[in-house]
């Protein structure tokens, strides 16, 4: 195999209560990338198409990805990347997560596979680093993995598989507004009190229970957020109105998806994701604010060849 | 029936990781008690052995608990309560919440059973609250229930019922040195570091899925607490030593028993579980302290009638 062409979902990292170690897939939206061996070693993006991205491999994340693979495989040839990219930068549901994965699951696949899943999160993250300056799994991890993952810790990394409930849907609304990842960190205070913290664990215990347990009421009462999202929901133009507006169409729980400014939701069943759907488009149509919506069910499998 | 007697076992509350929410419930030790209705309306503590306890019953945990519950079943008859107390006050594995649980599972059963599980933890918190001062169910959640329970909410009550590995066995060592858990409590900063935060949730996540999926390997990495034990271990002598000879010895993990002096250690099977116990023994043999030690399996039925 000398080409292949791949399928990178978007991701949806933090999850409300899991601030930083919880993420989950998508399916219906994602990059699209093709990745070939060429005998000159290194990695060269020939093509970028969808939004304006740098061609130098090292300034781009699915370059620094690669870099960071091929350092360790040391292959005798080189790859050519090119992306086609549906994923907004900066819409938080893991644009440059999806750029920095696809082109290491792709060169792996074309080198036969020398490297686990655990593996290709690592090399992506050093990718997402060059985004987000931060070195984080939230967005990688669920995209390589697939499903909901747990990112245990970074050193070492760990990443742990959390079942996926069938009927789970997501509904997403990106309002296209500009949120940097680092102003949204800088927001968040350093030091919480430690009686919020406990309610923020004790959610993360029971949200990982109830996907195990397929508890869709129990993921309900676990999606809620007394860490992050009193701060953060400030940048995101009526967030509290499309959160009453999901839950009162039906939806399981509403947050930030990532540092934002995409809002998720999480729905039993695609018609309540639909209604959830409706219910964000009427709340941001009153506006002047331009925005996307996306019904998607849980991606379980991660990054596909196409 | 007119009376009743139960075992009423001792409990092991925030589990490292889990602080204030997580609990599990032991075998090889615990109170036993015996409950009578009795024509009189009101309840009456006629006999305590083992501990100098206070017989009034709005003074006494068990009895304060008991009132709880017949505020609300109003029963047309009184109780006599009988305490065999064999878990030390002050010992950190859940004395006063064994005997705040073991009264409201009694009169319970003798009413033909009105309260669920939930209101029973609801009725014993009342008691406990009288020995910490605080409202909190962790140890009571897991007497109650059995098995590992995680505590999702006080207002309102709601506590879960977590799977528990077949091979898991508890080591506890219980130092007799007196920490107030008043005193355990003012140890504790009240603002947290976000980044130890994170690594705590992390670790609760986990955790609750190494116990669904049985992965004793993955338990022992879960077991780790950055916020509370690095405070909390400096009350308890020799803590440290305690902790690497346990974990030398093969203990999946160690830490600090309730508010603690008393130190747990989850193992593979009752072979390291007793050599753990050996490890520990060793340990305090060498000092002027009375201490006792617990080897026990983990009791997944919880307060049982004998």
């Amino acid at each position: 195999m000398n080409e292949i062409k791949i399928f990178s979902p978007a991701t949806v990292a933090n999850v409300s209560c899991g601030f930083d170690v919880l993420g989950f897939c998508l399916d219906s939206i994602g990059d699209e990338m093709l990745v070939r061996k060429v005998d000159k070693k290194g990695v060269y993006i020939t093509k970028i198409e969808g939004y304006k991205l740098p061609f130098e491999a090292d300034k781009n994340v699915a370059g620094v990805s690669a870099l960071a693979l091929i350092e360790e495989a040391k292959p005798d040839c080189g790859f050519e990347i090119e992306i086609y990219k549906h994923i907004k930068p900066g819409s938080g549901i893991g644009s440059s997560s999806a750029s920095a994965s696809g082109s290491v699951f792709a060169i792996n696949e074309l080198l036969g596979k020398p490297f686990n899943k655990t593996q290709l999160t690592y090399f992506a993250m050093q990718g997402e680093k060059l985004a987000s300056k931060s070195e984080h799994a939230d967005n990688v991890a669920p995209g390589i993995f697939g499903g909901f993952t747990l990112v245990k810790s970074i050193k070492p990394l760990e990443v742990l598989e959390i079942p996926t409930p069938k009927e789970l849907y997501a509904t997403i609304i990106h309002p296209q507004i500009e949120i940097k990842t680092a102003e949204s960190r800088a927001i968040l205070p350093k030091e919480i009190p430690l009686k919020d913290a406990i309610k923020q664990w004790a959610n993360v215990g029971s949200l990982i229970h109830a996907l195990h347990t397929s508890n869709y009421e129990l993921i309900s009462r676990s999606l809620q957020d007394v860490i992050v999202e009193p701060h953060r929901s400030k940048l995101i133009p009526l967030y509290n109105e499309i959160k009453l507006a999901s839950i009162n169409a039906g939806a399981l729980g509403c947050g930030i998806s990532g540092s934002g400014p995409s809002i998720f939701t999480l729905s039993k069943g695609i018609e309540i994701a639909k209604k959830v759907e409706s219910a964000m488009k009427n709340i941001y149509s009153e506006t002047n604010i331009v925005f996307e919506t996306y019904v998607s069910k849980i991606n379980t499998e991660g990054i596909r060849i196409i």
